[in-house]
């Protein structure tokens, strides 16, 4: 059969999700839902970071999509566990993901990088202390993380100069795994990687969340799926981002005006 | 008499110009609005930037303020123009100002230092232009500069490389006075001054717009004026950022829900 995923984040960032999701379910539908009039959420506090979510996860769920994932870390941390019991079609959030590939693969110490409001729900540090309760776990917020990315900069002196000041008085030695715990980070991976000692691996939980969804859905028709994106402020400026994180999306996205989403 | 001044901003931005009106007008009382549960606005599309300055101004209105000032630059330049016809209350923007600094003190060539939206509204190139068309006048979109600002990096390494990395390319030779065309820029003063020649004078028109507001009111009362801040988001995190620009606002900020400037 044919399935429709729905995609949700507050902006660009969930697409580096939505490209591993394609590489590993290219037969899927997708629709993508960016919510840019309002990005970013990170920085925001949980009470807005709640709302915004509900609204954009009930606009998907009313698209008639299969299952929804939360290609955001701030929402899937701070929203989805008051949201999970809302909704009535199935949700994956991104932060699940995260929390296994650290307590399957570190061996001395996790170091994670997120937004303020996803370092101040604290899943991270309780869900992966729980089950590793012997692993160093750190947790530094980098909210200039997201503007750079989205201004195309995740590879410049700039983002090296910004990674050594959010890493400034870490004792790097204790870790042994950098945990992206925002979706945008991974377009912030060659700077950190040129930051970080050799031995401390960098991972994206993203493939670990497109094989969770793999699985979630089961076999699929053989054929091509199509994406459809929707954000709630310019179209050109998101097809244009889009375009150079390697998402062509062009004659594609759909103005999805905000008073759809908060229902005036 | 006693006036109460309407200040609207996106966010923290308007501060610096609050600090300006404070300076001159202390007789008068403020309603600060920082619409912080949508800041920024100078990413986004005209249309967002007028449909949330509109429901910004307009709670403004309401709550019985003599005169609205937009501290925002992205909002003067491309909502103003719209919005002055909807609302009964005097409004005064802050791109007169800046237009007005340059037009009397420049002498050679004009470098707008602005958010994308403002640059795209191209109100500086015109009206700077149709009074001085001798004038060199260039401008830069440096979006990065407003979460370098909220981060409190105005003043840092990484502020100076933001500052030549945006400044690359451009003759300085050509200019004599750097325009900031933003509220949130004063904040990177310091950068900019140290990336910039010593002869090129770096202007904030906030001094003048509160010397317009003051000359609008007229005489008032020899009282001491208070702030209230409302803002949409955190009061926490505004209190905090509000503190650390030298405006403290601890215990009179309120939050303001968003469904009552949506009207939800």
């Amino acid at each position: 059969m044919s399935r429709v995923i729905g995609v949700f984040d507050s902006g660009v960032g969930g697409l580096t999700v939505l490209s591993r999701l394609r590489a590993r379910l290219p037969e899927a539908d997708f629709v993508y839902l960016g919510d840019t009039a309002r990005v970013p959420y990170g920085t925001r506090s949980a009470e807005t970071i709640i709302e915004y979510s509900r609204q954009g996860i009930l606009h998907l769920q009313t698209s008639g999509v299969d299952l929804v994932v939360v290609a955001c870390n701030t929402a899937s941390a701070v929203a989805l566990p008051v949201l999970a019991g809302e909704v009535a079609v199935p949700i994956v959030g991104v932060v699940e993901d995260g929390v296994l590939e650290a307590v399957d693969t570190a061996r001395r110490g996790v170091l994670v990088l997120a937004t303020p409001a996803t370092i101040a729900s604290r899943v991270y540090k309780e869900w992966i202390g729980k089950r590793r309760p012997e692993l160093v776990i750190e947790e530094v917020a980098c909210p200039l993380f997201v503007p750079l990315a989205e201004e195309g900069w995740g590879d410049t002196e700039v983002a090296d100069l910004v990674v050594r000041r959010y890493l400034e008085g870490i004792e790097l030695r204790y870790f042994d795994l950098v945990l992206l715990g925002c979706t945008h980070f991974p377009l912030l991976e060659p700077a950190l990687r040129r930051c970080l000692p050799t031995d401390v691996a960098v991972e994206d939980p993203g493939p670990r969340l497109a094989e969770r969804v793999a699985r979630m859905l089961g076999p699929m028709l053989a054929r091509r799926g199509v994406v459809r994106f929707e954000v709630t402020d310019s179209v050109e400026s998101f097809a244009r981002v889009a375009g150079w994180m390697g998402m062509p999306a062009e004659g594609h996205v759909a103005h999805l005006p905000l008073s759809v989403l908060t229902g005036d």
